[in-house]
């Protein structure tokens, strides 16, 4: 059956981004540093045009994994390329360039309405009416595919406060941040979760949760 | 060589203890549930004195591991059995009843002079002057055995902060707090860690770092 799922990297003081994040660095001060693990890995290069070769290690599969059967996605405003300001007065179109990495229609979580918007083989839907109008209509684009959230935090935070994740993967750098956008704030104590793996991997650990309801 | 060692569980949005500790839940509100993963476990009860039997699973190794090669501990006040308020007028005991589960010296960072006091084969000295001193003294005492800090959170943050932990191990449960005593506050963004290893178990991961200084 089709999920819904989440997989996004956060530091072992669970940060998804770091402080003060601004248009040079979307992920704030340091926070480049969470993705290390992933942009090393030849799957990273491979799968974002970036044909630069790199490692395959024990992330690759997992990596895979998340990549796999996959039918659409949703994100929030500042993850498809929003940043502070009204970007809705200027059309920008991402910070994904024009041959984004999804391939899979993208559900855009805003309060501006806007046209989609296609770039390459991904089209951006611009969703006004709230999280399960998105999930809505990112499930049927899907079919039997998954639905992946793919942040940000704030993003991940309603969709798991309203129980409608499945899948939740943490993949843990070794690093602290100290400051900046916490991933499990705002959710509240109402969730459970079951472990279904870890996995040990250079400058990471992949945990993958199921949430129970 | 002899190690400076921390394990601590915590929640998967990295609270030690739970929202509103008080003497009746000194772990806070939901905190109890932190430690399930652990008090089912055979070698739980066996080594806390509760003859109940209870499992043997992929997180027995994992204790044993901890409890092996510990020459002594330090942990905070409140850990000891403090609590709120001056426990120093009274010569409380601690939360540890008359056969305390250490067995080796413990170390006890506070603010409120008081006489070494020794349960069956436990004795908690108690250290005034500072983490340093504590650690130095538990160093002489652990000879060529490993230290490790206890707890609570804010001690386990002082020790990170000044560099002075070699390995830290979370045990993370697959729960959200919400609110509470959370561990990696406090500590910056200067500590670096490297991943030893992994462990899936029931009701929690095993997650052991090496800390990079």
């Amino acid at each position: 059956m089709s999920k819904v799922r989440c997989g996004i990297t956060v530091s072992l003081d669970g940060y998804a981004a770091g402080p003060n994040q601004s248009k040079e660095e979307p992920l704030g001060v340091g926070g480049e540093r969470l993705h290390e693990w992933f942009v090393e890995l030849e799957i990273f290069n491979r799968t974002h045009g970036t044909d630069y070769g790199g490692e395959v290690n024990a992330s690759t599969p997992v990596v895979e994994e998340s990549l796999a059967n996959v039918g659409a996605k949703i994100m929030g405003r500042n993850m498809f390329g929003g940043g502070p300001g009204p970007w809705s007065a200027d059309p920008w179109p991402g910070w994904w360039g024009e041959d984004p990495p999804f391939h899979v229609p993208v559900f855009v979580l805003t309060h501006h309405a806007r046209e989609p918007l296609t770039l390459s083989d991904t089209t951006f839907v611009f969703v006004t009416d709230g999280p399960e109008s998105a999930l809505e209509q990112a499930r049927k684009a899907a079919g039997d595919k998954d639905v992946t959230i793919d942040g940000g935090a704030n993003v991940i935070q309603q969709y798991l406060a309203a129980g409608l994740i499945d899948e939740l993967e943490l993949h843990v750098a070794p690093i602290l941040l100290g400051g900046g956008e916490r991933l499990l704030d705002n959710v509240g104590s109402g969730v459970e979760l079951e472990l279904i793996r870890a996995v040990n991997a250079p400058k990471v650990t992949h945990v993958k949760y199921r949430v129970v309801k």
